[in-house]
């Protein structure tokens, strides 16, 4: 959601843009801040972003972003498997990427994957894969066997950039055969994709082809504390990126699957907002994710963006409605900055508003990047929020 | 640059009362906030301070300041040397500190050098001294030789205080022998100059003579992974003081000689403003510092630090009219706080102001300590800096 001044929008945010009086509302019933979800100047992935706002450190815990998919996407690891984030993406004969979402490719998106059930490896017999697309164009691929492992260099799929072969990091012969099982499954897949009749027809109706698929984010399976007992809170994840899920799962959180919730800017946000007092009975804690402002931004969407900043900000009236405000705590944040013009994420704070009863209120009355800046929470880093929170709850007669 | 509120001032800084509106625009353009150089309270030495700034963490790589303040002066040192900061004093018959800064000398300060570049050590012949004088009353002394250690405790210059002899400060022989050695070069220096006619026609005109020096911030060798490869960019440093220039140096950066920069408030900050523009071809980033306002706090000299940071403020203008605010990101900070009144480095917050095409701005107008605690950047730490920047600069394309 968090963005910086654009040209186009007379240098406002898209946030500033939005009509989000629902936001403003929450910001000025409470304190707001900037927020570093990691540190200061670092642009962070989402993985490690929602990981240090729920209180776990990174640089502790993270193995890799293709684990945290993969848990997300309901797959059942083994200890010693690893697993990738693997995007479908249309590239051209030289293997470089058209388009590294192949048009949002969503309808026919599991059927192509359903054609790579039977896939095995010639080169490598005994390392198993297992490819499954998620959401849309995303997927997760997992490796399977002894003597594999995830330190190999993978292509992160940007547009433009040349599909080179996956090579080793280091001299094991566990990332030689694991270098050697991917730069197969990639390029069979892409033969098996580039003949699918999924395929033929887009290309017949001028859409991309997914006819590649990038793994990348590669990591091993790892354990996290429960958040039950990190924390001593019953907590529960809306959600429907993978990964928000996957770090949820790891935590043992409820997760819930949302009907309607794609993780792009066409989600259903009243779906979200419904299970929202539902679950609050028997949780002591929600946490409520939507991604599509993020994809707006990787896709230079500017109206895009503002129009599913303006479905939250009906999600969190809806939610306002549904709780009762002296007995609930809520933090309004992004979880990280994506910059619409780079189309990336950014080291940009963004803002955060925690809204409390008896809590000392700032002054801010917008929902902003910038106004926050004026706020009463001053700049805080995402690890500190859950032990602000605890102790606001705890003021708040909730533990 | 930065200083707290003076009575003498009407409880204004000399940061509000000089007039220095181009670092006002400065801040006007950009995001300003507190800058931390360690952390809250911590009152820095500028060595730990512009380590901090630069990025590298001083708990890990510092041995001392000696060692910096020797590559400054250009002294070529030998793995296993170990140097120390050492200040020509005035010194009374009982070895107390008349003037820590031999009335600042200047003039003659290289003559008094000089007497003692044939001064070999009788208790402990192996261990070879080298004085050299850098700025002014500042000057670098080396210990070169097997069995030396600079974990001995030295006498920080302050005026009014006692030196006593230097003693080991653990039982090793490496200890015991370099403070046998400091202590013997500490007495024949101390001889050798109050005779020197230097001296003798310093105390004629009534001058301070330079009779004593005083080594402290002792430090052994140590390597700082090179700036260019830390953050991929070419940087380079516009500095007088050795002690910055030897920072700049051990981690690789271009350092040039400016003429007429001598670290102190008469220093010739246009010709240092001249240099930026030339530099800017074929670097990435520039470290420009000017010491002269913590010589005017040591001193006490409230005229002369509000009319070095006018000084300042035109070599600002002249910066900002030589480059494309489009492509340049500009941070204005001082490197820490020194009170006038305490004549000291405090642990007080500085200002920071950063300027970046694109960026979020804060309505903050002036550049001081006090209105910037309003500014949009909150209050940070000198090891975040690098960070925000590389940030930043990637955002303004520059990278």
């Amino acid at each position: 959601m968090a963005d910086v001044p654009l040209r186009e929008l007379n240098y406002l945010t898209p946030l500033e843009v939005a009509k989000s009086k629902h936001m403003d509302q929450l910001a000025s019933c409470g304190a707001t801040g900037l927020l570093d979800p990691i540190a200061p100047g670092v642009a962070p992935g989402s993985d490690v972003a929602n990981l240090a706002i729920l209180g776990y450190d990174p640089h502790k815990v993270y193995t890799g972003r293709g684990v945290l998919e993969a848990v997300g996407a309901g797959i059942k690891l083994e200890r010693g498997d690893i697993a990738f984030r693997c995007d479908f993406a249309t590239v051209d004969d030289d293997f470089t990427i058209v388009d590294e979402r192949a048009g949002r490719i969503r309808e026919g998106a599991a059927d192509l994957a359903n054609s790579l059930n039977d896939l095995q490896l010639k080169n490598i017999p005994d390392i198993e894969v297992m490819f499954r697309q998620t959401l849309g164009f995303k997927g997760v691929l997992v490796l399977r066997g002894e003597g594999i492992s995830p330190n190999v260099s993978t292509n992160i799929p940007i547009i433009n950039s040349r599909i080179y072969p996956v090579r080793p990091m280091d001299d094991s012969i566990e990332a030689k055969r694991t270098a050697m099982a991917l730069n197969e499954f990639i390029r069979r897949s892409r033969e098996i994709l580039e003949s699918h009749r999924v395929n033929q027809n887009r290309k017949s109706k001028n859409e991309p082809p997914a006819n590649a698929l990038i793994p990348w984010g590669g990591g091993k399976t790892l354990r996290l504390q429960p958040f039950r007992r990190k924390y001593r809170l019953r907590a529960a994840c809306i959600a429907a990126a993978p990964l928000i899920k996957g770090i949820c799962k790891l935590v043992d959180m409820t997760v819930v699957d949302i009907p309607g919730a794609t993780g792009e800017i066409d989600t259903d946000v009243m779906a979200k907002a419904r299970d929202v007092s539902t679950l609050l009975q028997g949780h002591d804690l929600l946490y409520v994710h939507v991604g599509g402002p993020d994809e707006a931004s990787h896709d230079g969407d500017i109206p895009g963006k503002i129009s599913i900043i303006e479905k939250i900000d009906s999600m969190v009236n809806a939610i306002l409605e549904d709780i009762d405000p002296e007995e609930t705590c809520i933090t309004l944040l992004a979880d990280h900055t994506t910059s619409i013009k780079l189309r990336k994420h950014t080291g940009d704070p963004t803002p955060i508003a925690i809204a409390c009863a008896d809590m000392v209120q700032d002054e801010v009355e917008q929902f902003s990047e910038r106004a926050v800046r004026k706020g009463g929470l001053g700049r805080i880093r995402g690890r500190r929020i859950m032990p602000l929170l605890l102790d606001l709850m705890d003021q708040n007669g909730d533990l």
